[in-house]
């Protein structure tokens, strides 16, 4: 058998991970998934990744060690510098194998082996563009210091205007008005904010996207400041005219609305995964690339 | 003893507390000082005050019941809505006692019996105003939502800004480039952001204060951002030309700068401390005042 004869890809989130395995010689492709990989907690992360590329060898009929010889990209939540990428490699059976967050996998899964740009919006956010095979990605910084246009941050910001309407040094629109009816003024603000998550947060984002297509003006300058935070992105990815733009997650199509007419007029649905972007990956690694 | 012959005033705060107890008649006072006192930890810092209280009668020659036909206003760190008030309230041995977070006393005790406003600028913010003796405030809604124009807000703005730069979105200034250099690029922000409180980001302001007088495009920016909130709050509190304005906290004296030259003319330095301030709302309830 040829080294790079089986290709894995391997996408790990905080709520599942799925892994692929493609035998070169006839396409087969072999699938499994599993609990969430986020390398935040590194010893159960790694341990879910084993459990999974052992379950997937099994399903394809290989032995324990029938991995080894594999060419992988392994793209897991929360990656974020090289040393935890060398970490994690270290740590996998793979004679060859290119870890990064899932942000790359989800890019090349949306574009396939097009140019373009993914602004992937859900809970958190990030823009990345695939050029020539290499992909750059911008943002992603968690909700704290980054995430914008993203569902926690649209949130957020809502109890940001929320509050400082009901100090009267902003006008109340229907949206803030009726927030701050919900939570009982301020202090029913400040305590959900202090026992909430992200995703918590980002669960006001429908509704900021239904006021703002209803004319809501908090909504509107909400959607539409995300918006310019994506154009923005675009423009420093160095994005061209000709490139297609894919607008992923939860929130992505909701600012299809609200961007630039002629990025607008550009934008495609995604062609896979980021399970299809980690084996795409693989090949892209098992040819000789990055 | 007439019932309002002793006025006891309390203030407490995340990191200590004090109390003060005057006698009507002869007007000696006597002061005490304890640990930190948040109703956010509602059993401990009761306890707290208690002894505190306890050490207070102590040290006025009174016995452990002479502080119950005093009148008193207490301002506690976190009571933020009147149920909680009343519960500290049940919770105190005085004959008639007023229960508000520590906004309304440092207010007091900054003006004093003059109509005016503060704009209290530290590790969080809020500006209030003292007209005919009714205080109303604004802003103080804490770290994650508010707390404009604060040291912990400007401190998060500049790694927002940092990040932003970073990815290339908006140009470095020399403060961001700095930031970004000691972080070693966002993942060591993002690093920082995740262990760290309002205190460690507020730990940024001097040296964007700094920035700010020295031309610093980015740490302008932010100082201007936030003398726009505070302008803004003096407007909605509807500040009138004759009133002064007392600058706060560590922060607030750095905003002098960058307020409307209008208003930087009419800054006055405080008066006296958030006890002084305790202290008058405690006579202004004797005298039968809110």
């Amino acid at each position: 058998m040829r080294d790079d004869s089986i290709m894995v890809g391997l996408d790990g989130g905080g709520t599942s991970s799925r892994a692929a395995l493609i035998f070169k010689r006839g396409g087969r492709r072999v699938e499994v998934t599993g609990g969430p990989a986020n390398v935040s907690d590194f010893v159960g992360a790694i341990a879910r990744v084993g459990d999974l590329l052992n379950r997937l060898a099994d399903t394809a009929g290989l032995s324990a060690d029938g991995l080894a010889g594999a060419i992988a990209h392994v793209g897991l939540a929360g990656v974020m510098d090289a040393a935890m990428a060398d970490r994690v490699a270290s740590a996998l059976p793979f004679r060859r194998v290119a870890v990064t967050d899932d942000q790359p996998t989800m890019i090349a899964g949306a574009l396939g082996d097009r140019d373009g740009a993914v602004a992937a919006i859900g809970t958190g956010s990030f823009i990345g563009r695939q050029n020539a095979g290499v992909i750059r990605v911008l943002g992603g910084w968690g909700f704290l210091l980054g995430d914008q246009a993203s569902g926690a941050w649209l949130g957020r910001q809502l109890l940001q205007e929320t509050l400082l309407a009901g100090d009267g040094m902003t006008p109340h629109s229907p949206l803030t008005e009726a927030m701050y009816e919900r939570f009982d003024s301020g202090p029913g603000i400040i305590a959900f904010a202090l026992s909430s998550s992200p995703v918590d947060f980002a669960a006001f984002a429908p509704e900021i996207v239904t006021a703002a297509k209803g004319g809501d003006a908090v909504a509107i300058r909400l959607m539409r400041e995300g918006a310019t935070y994506i154009e923005s992105a675009l423009t420093t990815l160095g994005l061209t005219e000709g490139e297609a733009i894919c607008m992923t997650g939860g929130l992505g199509p909701a600012y299809a609305d609200w961007i630039d007419s002629g990025l607008a007029s550009r934008i495609r649905a995604a062609e896979g995964t980021a399970l299809d972007g980690a084996l795409l990956l693989a090949s892209r690694l098992a040819e000789g690339g990055t």
